[in-house]
């Protein structure tokens, strides 16, 4: 194994760390462990609160977009694996300023657990929340199942659109709705060239053949539709943009973001080169691409591949997407 | 070969309709080659124009920084090859607004010969150009040849505060002298964990042992000057700090720009680890950090790795480093 990293058993923190002494005039931990990450300032009076949570290696997601526009919180997770109801609880007691917080967040088992414990012990002390699961992994289960499917790269559209409607002081009803509608237009499927290595084990814990392509491979590495030949860059991309829209079909004449992902160790110029063929081939459907998001967005550390999201768009989730945001690794200054 | 690429030699050309795709509401090409990128919009009247060039491979270097705030124009090589003096003196005629061009680039010998031709040229047309060249790379020469160093990931902070200059309506001689003050200022060295792949030659042209670290790596994999044992992070870090800073004494109470450089494949969380100890000693140092860089600025496509910048700051650098600017790959809303 070759990480740059100490202890691995200090990952987590010392990343953390990392994070809080370069962004501390933006963001704040709560807890002595570093595991609840929050604005400096607490949210405006009045505002829903949102957050998130999950396991860590996937910068920067989740925690990347705790900030100005986007998320109130973020509970974090050891590598791959759910923070604690508790660290859940806390955060969002911290967040709430009485109109109710939203969880916005993938979904995965733990988290799905650990969310729900907090919210019931909120809701005892009269603590509003609102669960909204993000499922956009049009791989991880088929269209009849799309309600066990995982959430991947999409979800930080979800942050933008619901941190947007937040900041317009909508009710928490109003942008959980929100968020919703807009998951259902996001759709997102990747790929996957090599394995990632979770630092305490040292090694790689799934393999990918040394020419082989895993479409359709979770976050986690968890296993994808088909392994294939390695292909070249626009029959690649044109398997992943036929199955997302096969999932949600878009017509000639709308209009939708592109978000193209890498998932950790790929060149930002192959994401292009990816960028290039969507956009082509929406073109030719006459569809047409509205602000882009072209880097690294939801990662799984040294791992190698992308995903392709596409979010279809109408003109309030134009509007919420435009509106200016700036987190540590999200910066949007449109007017 | 894993590359999500096409044929090797559409590679650049690929990637560049992929950049024009995204971001042409920002930016355009001059030629049908689309080696010359500029803005969209022409420089303001009698701004002085800032250029660069250099080989593809890099990304965001060199082209990324192409934009509102920092640089006008970039010619763009194939990859890890320099441009033709022709595009150079092409892109130079077309930023020209009477008040003549910062020449900005790294110290290599295609880009140093193509600049000196293309200037000499535009010299004949009465077009006034200054070259300033970026070499901040220590581990690429010792001190006492220092003047024969590379340029690495520093010349970002070049780019940035040249350009800040430049948008003060400051004169040819004042914009270039802005930019040299702060490369004396401005010293980087990397080190490389795993080397990279030039798409036409299919495989990796140099290698790094398995269990091995090489210390003062190009990024073009030019030798280092220490091929050891892979180390903990914060050894690492301390090398790495420890040699910028007796090459470029900094003393306590001063303020310092830091950048984490990320090559192309290392996780970020790691880059985060790496920024902790850096920020760590320097604050042991009674030094400060002004607007840390944590991320990819200038990579080697897959190669993981990463490099530390230390750029030492006055009330000027630090007033250019926090003027807005806004490239498809540097965002920065700092009022």
């Amino acid at each position: 194994m070759k990480k740059i990293i100490n202890k691995p058993e200090n990952f987590v923190e010392e990343f953390m760390e990392g994070i809080l002494a370069a962004y501390g005039d933006r963001v704040k931990t709560l807890d002595p462990e570093k595991k609840i990450l929050v604005r400096s300032e607490k949210p405006a009076a009045g505002k829903v609160g949102i957050v998130t949570a999950g396991g860590s290696g996937h910068l920067p997601v989740f925690l990347g977009y705790v900030g100005a526009g986007m998320l109130d919180g973020c509970a974090v997770g050891e590598v791959f694996a759910s923070p604690s109801a508790k660290k859940m609880e806390d955060m969002i007691r911290y967040v709430d300023q009485g109109n109710g917080v939203l969880c916005l967040y993938g979904n995965y088992g733990g988290d799905v657990m650990n969310f729900e414990m907090a919210c019931e012990n909120l809701d005892f002390d009269g603590i509003r929340t609102e669960q909204v699961l993000v499922k956009d992994d049009v791989a991880s289960r088929p269209k009849e199942e799309a309600d066990m499917r995982r959430g991947v790269a999409g979800m930080v559209y979800a942050f933008k659109v619901a941190g947007a409607a937040a900041d317009e002081m909508l009710s928490l009803d109003e942008v959980a709705q929100t968020a919703r509608e807009a998951l259902e237009n996001i759709r997102t499927m990747g790929f996957a060239l090599t394995p990632c290595i979770v630092p305490m084990a040292g090694k790689a814990t799934f393999s990918i053949g040394e020419n082989d392509l895993e479409l359709g491979m979770g976050i986690h590495g968890e296993p994808g539709i088909e392994v294939c030949e390695m292909k070249p860059a626009d029959e690649i991309a044109d398997i992943v943009l036929d199955k997302l829209l096969d999932d949600m079909p878009v017509a000639s004449g709308e209009e939708v973001s592109v978000m193209i992902n890498g998932l950790g160790a790929t060149p930002l110029e192959e994401l292009f080169i990816l960028y290039r063929r969507v956009h082509e081939r929406l073109k030719e459907k006459g569809i047409s691409v509205y602000m882009p998001h072209v880097g690294e967005f939801a990662t799984s550390m040294e791992m190698a591949g992308a995903s392709i999201t596409v979010f279809r768009l109408n003109d309030k989730m134009k509007k919420y997407l435009r509106k200016a945001a700036d987190t540590p690794f999200y910066t949007n200054h449109n007017k």
